[in-house]
C-alpha cells in the first residue's frame, strides 16, 4: 500500500468500472445456469472480491461465477429442490458455505498438494466436457423449452422431445443475440481496427458488446410486452431477504451428500483458479501460493454464502478483462465491487425482465472458448495415458455427469500412474575394478562374486510396486542359483510403507528356505529408524551386527567367498584380465 | 498329472471328504449371511471348485462361499429386491455371472497389477471391518430377530428397538451353540490331547464340530417340532430350477449399478483370494501368478452363476482345512465337488428345518478369528499413514458400508503416496575433482561453476509432483543469482507425463525471461523418444545442438564460463586446492 502511486488510482478506476460492464453479462448467465435467479451472480460479484483483495496471492485473478462450478452446482442442487424456488436458492447457500468451510479447512492444514490428483488432462478434459454439456443444455433456452437431464444424453433427448413447443419469439431474440455475440467475439475488432479505430478501443468497444446485447433484448422485451405478450422467458422476481433465514434445515443424508459435493466443486474451483492465476502470474513473474489461495478462496466463499449466493472460483475470462483493461491492484477488484453494489441496488428492477434466451446465447459464447481439442490432440499425440485420461474424463463428464467424469478423470490418471510403478528398475550390481563403487552390471564393466546377488533397487518401496519387486527379485535369485547372500542396496529408498515391509518379510523367508540369507546396504535414516524394532531389521542384520551394512562394499568384504575373496583381490589388480 | 502316485489318490479322497464335512457348515452360513438360501452355499462348492482346479495356479486354494463377499452380495442387492426371494436370488445370479465377466476381462487383459491399489492395511482394516459388521447383523437372528442396515450403527439400532421381540427358543439353541463353537475353537484340541487323542486326530475332531453343532440344532427342530410350534426360524424351502430363467431383467440402471458392484466384489475376492493363495504357496514354495488367478476366480464366477449361485472366492478357511486334512492337489477338490453334489442331491430335504440360529453362531464363530486390532497396532506403530488407512478402512465399512470402507481406504493410500512424492529428491551436483562424475554438493566435496546451476531429479516427472519440482527448481534459482544456466541431470528419469512437460514448458519461459537457458543431460531413451517433436524439446536442446547433453560433464564443458572454464582445468588438477 505504501508504494500505490497514485495515477494507479486512476488506472484501477477506469478499469474497475469498464471490467464491471464487461462481467455483468457472465455473472448473470452463470447464475441463471446454476440454477438461480440471475441477480444471485452480482451478489456472488461483491464480497467475494473483497474477500480475495484482502486475502489471495495473486494480483490479477478476479474471482466470481464460473461456467464450471455453475455447473456443479445446478448438478448437486438440481435433485433436491425445483430450481428457482426458495429451498434451492438456500441449499445454494448452504453449499457455498460448506465449500468455504472445506476449502478454508484444507488450507489451515496445508493440504494444497491435495489438488495435484488432478493433473492437466483431467483438469483440460474437464473443461471441455463441461463447456460443450453446458452447451448443449443451453439450446433448450434459447429457443423458448426447459429441457431436463444431467448428462447431455438426456438434455438432448428431452430437447429433440420438446423442440416442437419452441417459442417462435425467443427464437427470434436468441436468433439474433447469438450471430451478434459470435461475431463480436471473433471479427469485430479486426474490422473495427481496419476501419481505423485504435487497437485497445477496438478490443474495448468488443467486450462491451455482451453487455449491449442484453440491454438490447431487454430493452426489446419491455417495449413489445414479449414476456406477457408473447411467452418469452425472463429472468424474473427474485426473493427478499437471506434465503437461509427461512429453510428449513436439510435432512442428515442430504447435508451429508451436500458436503461430498461441496469439496468436490470447492477443490474443482481451486485448481481452475490456481491454473489461472499461475498462466497469469507467469506473465508478471508473481508467485502462486497454493495454500494461500485455498484459505482465499474459502473465505470468497464464505463471503458468497453470506450474500446469499453460490459457490464462486477464479474466473479466466474476467482476470483477462481485467488484465488487459489495465488493473494495476487488487484494488481494481474493491472498484469493480462497489460499482456491482451500485448496480444491485440501483438497477434490480431491469433485470426482471431480461429474457433468458440472451443470457444462454451469452453462455454459449463463452463456454465455446473453454472447448479444447488441441489440447486432447496434444495429449493423445505426446502420451497415450493422458490422452486417454483427458477423453475419459471429458466423454464421463458428457456422458455420464459431473463429478463421474471427475472420478473416471482421476482414476485414470492414478491408474496409470500405479501401472508405471510397477514396472520398478532394479539393476544387479558390481564392482567396479579397483575401486568401492558398485554399477549396474548390464552397463559397466564390472567384478561380482558368484555367492552375492547385489541388487539397487531405485525406487521406494510401496504397496504400488511391492508385488512386481518381489517377483522381479524371486526371479534374479532363480538366474543366480551358486549365490548364497542376496544384497539389497536401498541408497535411493526414502520410504518402505507397511504392504512393502510385509513383502520384505515374505522375502526373508523365501531366501532362508532356499538356504539363502539377506542383507541390506547403504540404507538412508528415514527408512532406518522406521525399521529398527520390527522383526525383520532384527533377523536380516544378525550378519552385519545389528545394522545394515554402511556399503556394498563393506557387504562384499564381509559376505564373499573365501576362494572367491582372493579371485577378487586378482582382479582388483589393474593390470588383471 | 503324468507324476501322480496312487498313495496320492488315497490321500486326496481322504482329505476331500473330511474337508467336505468341515467347510458344509460355513458354505450353508456364507449363503444365508447373503441373504439366499442355505443350500445355495452349496451350490456354489461344485462347479466353482472344479473350475478353479482347471484353470488356477495355486495347488491348496480353496474356492467357495466367503464372508466378506457374501456381506458385499447382500449388501449390493439388499436395496433391489427382498432377501430370499426369486428376484433376490436372480439379481445374485447376476452378479456372480457380472463378477465372472469383470475378473475373467481383467485377467485377459493382464490387468491384475490393478489389485494394487488395495495396499495392505486397507485389506486387513476391510477384512476385520466387514467381520465386525457381520458379527453384529448377526446377534439378530442368533436372538430369532431380524435387524435391518447396512451399518453397524443402523443395525445396532434396529437390534435395540427389536430386541423385546426375541424367541426364547431360538436364544436358547444359540445360546447353547455359541460357546460349544467358541469352546471347540479355542480349547477343545488341547483338551483331548492332554486327554490322550493324537494331535491330528484332535484336529481334526475339531474341525468337525461345526458340523456336529448343525446336525444337533436341526435334530432339536425336528424332534420337538421348534419351528412350527415354538416359532424358530429355519432355513425353509429353495425355489426349483434355475432363478435367471424366471426372472424379468433387472432395468438398465439397475444393472449399470450391479456391474460397478461386481467389479468391487470380484476384485476384492481376488485380493483376498491372492493374499490367502500366495501364504499358502509360501510355505510350499509355489509362484502364484496374478493375472492366471484373474482369469480362474473369473470362470469360477461364471461357474457359480451356472449353478444359480453367488459371487464366490478364495476361502482362508477352506484352504486351510483343505491343507491339514493332507490335500495333495486339486485332485481334492474334484473330490469335494462329487461329495458336495451327492450331499446336494441326496439330504436337501435335511436343510429346510436346520435353524438360522446355529447358522448365525456359525457365522460368528468364523469371523472373530477375522479381526485382527494386532494388524492395526503394527500398522500404527510403523507408520502412521498405514495405521490411518487400516483404521480408515474399518470404520468406513462398520458406520458407512463396504464400498464406502473400500473407497475411505484407497483414497488415504493414494493421498499418502501423493503427499509423499510431493516430496521429490532433488539435488544441486558438482564435479567430484579429478573426474567426469557428478555428485551431490551437499554430501560430497565437489567443484562447482558460478554460471551453471546443475540440478539431479531423483523421480519421474508427473502430476503428483510437477508443482513441488517447479517450486524447489525456482527456490534454487533464486538461490543462485549469478548463474545463467540451468542444467538438469535426468539420469534417475524414465517418465514425464503431459502435466510435468507443461511444468517443464512453464519453466522454460520463466528462465528465458530470467536471461538464463534451459539444459537437459543424461536424459535416457523412453524420454528422449517422447519428448522430441516438442516445442519444448526444440527449444531447450538449441545450445546442444539438436540433443540433450550425453552428461553433466559435457555441459559444464560446453556452459562453463570462459574465466570460469581455467578455473577449473586448474582445479582438476590434483594437485590443485
Amino acid at each position: 500500500m505504501t508504494g500505490y502511486q497514485r495515477e494507479w488510482l486512476v488506472q484501477d478506476a477506469v478499469a474497475g468500472l469498464v471490467v464491471t460492464l464487461m462481467v455483468v453479462p457472465q455473472c448473470l448467465a452463470y447464475a441463471v445456469l446454476a440454477g438461480l435467479p440471475a441477480q444471485l451472480g452480482l451478489y456472488a460479484s461483491i464480497l467475494p472480491l473483497l474477500a480475495y483483495a484482502l486475502l489471495g496471492s495473486s494480483m490479477t485473478l478476479a474471482i466470481g461465477p464460473v461456467a464450471v462450478v455453475a455447473l456443479m452446482t445446478a448438478g448437486t442442487i438440481g435433485p433436491l429442490a425445483a430450481p428457482g424456488s426458495p429451498e434451492y436458492i438456500a441449499l445454494a447457500v448452504i453449499l457455498a458455505l460448506l465449500a468455504g468451510v472445506a476449502l478454508l479447512t484444507l488450507g489451515l492444514l496445508r493440504l494444497g498438494f491435495l489438488a495435484q490428483l488432478l493433473s492437466e488432462p483431467v483438469i483440460s478434459g474437464f473443461v471441455s466436457g463441461a463447456a460443450l454439456l453446458i452447451l448443449v443444455g443451453q439450446l433448450g433456452p434459447l429457443i423458448g423449452i426447459t429441457p431436463h437431464g444431467q448428462t447431455a444424453f438426456d438434455l438432448g433427448a428431452s430437447l429433440v422431445e420438446q423442440i416442437g413447443q419452441f417459442n417462435p419469439a425467443t427464437l427470434l431474440l436468441g436468433g439474433l443475440a447469438l450471430p451478434l455475440l459470435w461475431w463480436a467475439r471473433r471479427s469485430m475488432a479486426v474490422w473495427l481496427e481496419n476501419a481505423g479505430v485504435r487497437r485497445t478501443l477496438a478490443e474495448l468497444l468488443t467486450r462491451l458488446v455482451p453487455l449491449l446485447v442484453l440491454v438490447l433484448a431487454t430493452l426489446a422485451v419491455v417495449i413489445l410486452d414479449l414476456d406477457h405478450g408473447e411467452g418469452v422467458a425472463v429472468v424474473g422476481n427474485i426473493p427478499e431477504g437471506l434465503p437461509v433465514l427461512h429453510l428449513e434445515l436439510p435432512s442428515v443424508a442430504n447435508t451429508a451428500r451436500l458436503l461430498m459435493s461441496a469439496l468436490v466443486i470447492g477443490l474443482m474451483g481451486f485448481v481452475v483458479s490456481v491454473s489461472v492465476a499461475q498462466s497469469l502470474a507467469r506473465r508478471r513473474m508473481e508467485r502462486i501460493d497454493p495454500n494461500v489461495e485455498l484459505r482465499a478462496l474459502g473465505v470468497a466463499n464464505l463471503a458468497s454464502a453470506i450474500s446469499g449466493a453460490f459457490p464462486v472460483a477464479g474466473s479466466m475470462s474476467q482476470s483477462v478483462a481485467s488484465f488487459s483493461a489495465g488493473a494495476r491492484t487488487p484494488l481494481a477488484g474493491v472498484v469493480r465491487a462497489a460499482i456491482t453494489a451500485l448496480i444491485v441496488i440501483g438497477f434490480t428492477a431491469v433485470f426482471e425482465r431480461m429474457p433468458r434466451t440472451a443470457l444462454a446465447a451469452t453462455i454459449i459464447i463463452a463456454v465455446l472458448s473453454l472447448i479444447d481439442i488441441k489440447a486432447l490432440r496434444r495429449d493423445w499425440k505426446y502420451d497415450r495415458a493422458d490422452g486417454l485420461a483427458w477423453l475419459g474424463t471429458a466423454l464421463g463428464v458428457i456422458l455420464m455427469g459431473v463429478e463421474a467424469g471427475i472420478s473416471i478423470g482421476i482414476g485414470l490418471t492414478l491408474t496409470a500412474l500405479l501401472w508405471r510403478s510397477s514396472r520398478p528398475h532394479i539393476a544387479v550390481v558390481g564392482r567396479v575394478p579397483g575401486t568401492e563403487h558398485f554399477r549396474n552390471v548390464a552397463r559397466h564393466q564390472v567384478e561380482t562374486d558368484d555367492a552375492i546377488l547385489a541388487l539397487r533397487v531405485d525406487e521406494n518401496l510401496h504397496f504400488g510396486n511391492a508385488v512386481p519387486i518381489d517377483e522381479r527379485i524371486r526371479a534374479e535369485i532363480a538366474q543366480h542359483p551358486r549365490a548364497r547372500h542376496l544384497v539389497l542396496e536401498l541408497s535411493s529408498v526414502i520410504h518402505i510403507d507397511a504392504t512393502a515391509l510385509r513383502m520384505l518379510e515374505g522375502l526373508d523367508h523365501y531366501v532362508r528356505a532356499q538356504g539363502w540369507e539377506l542383507h541390506f546396504a547403504q540404507m538412508r535414516g528415514p527408512v532406518l529408524d522406521k525399521l529398527r524394532g520390527t522383526a525383520l531389521f532384527e533377523a536380516v542384520t544378525a550378519t552385519s551386527g545389528g545394522v545394515p551394512f554402511p556399503s556394498t562394499h563393506e557387504a562384499f568384504v564381509r559376505l564373499a567367498a573365501p576362494a572367491r575373496a582372493e579371485q577378487n583381490e586378482t582382479a582388483r589388480d589393474p593390470t588383471g584380465a
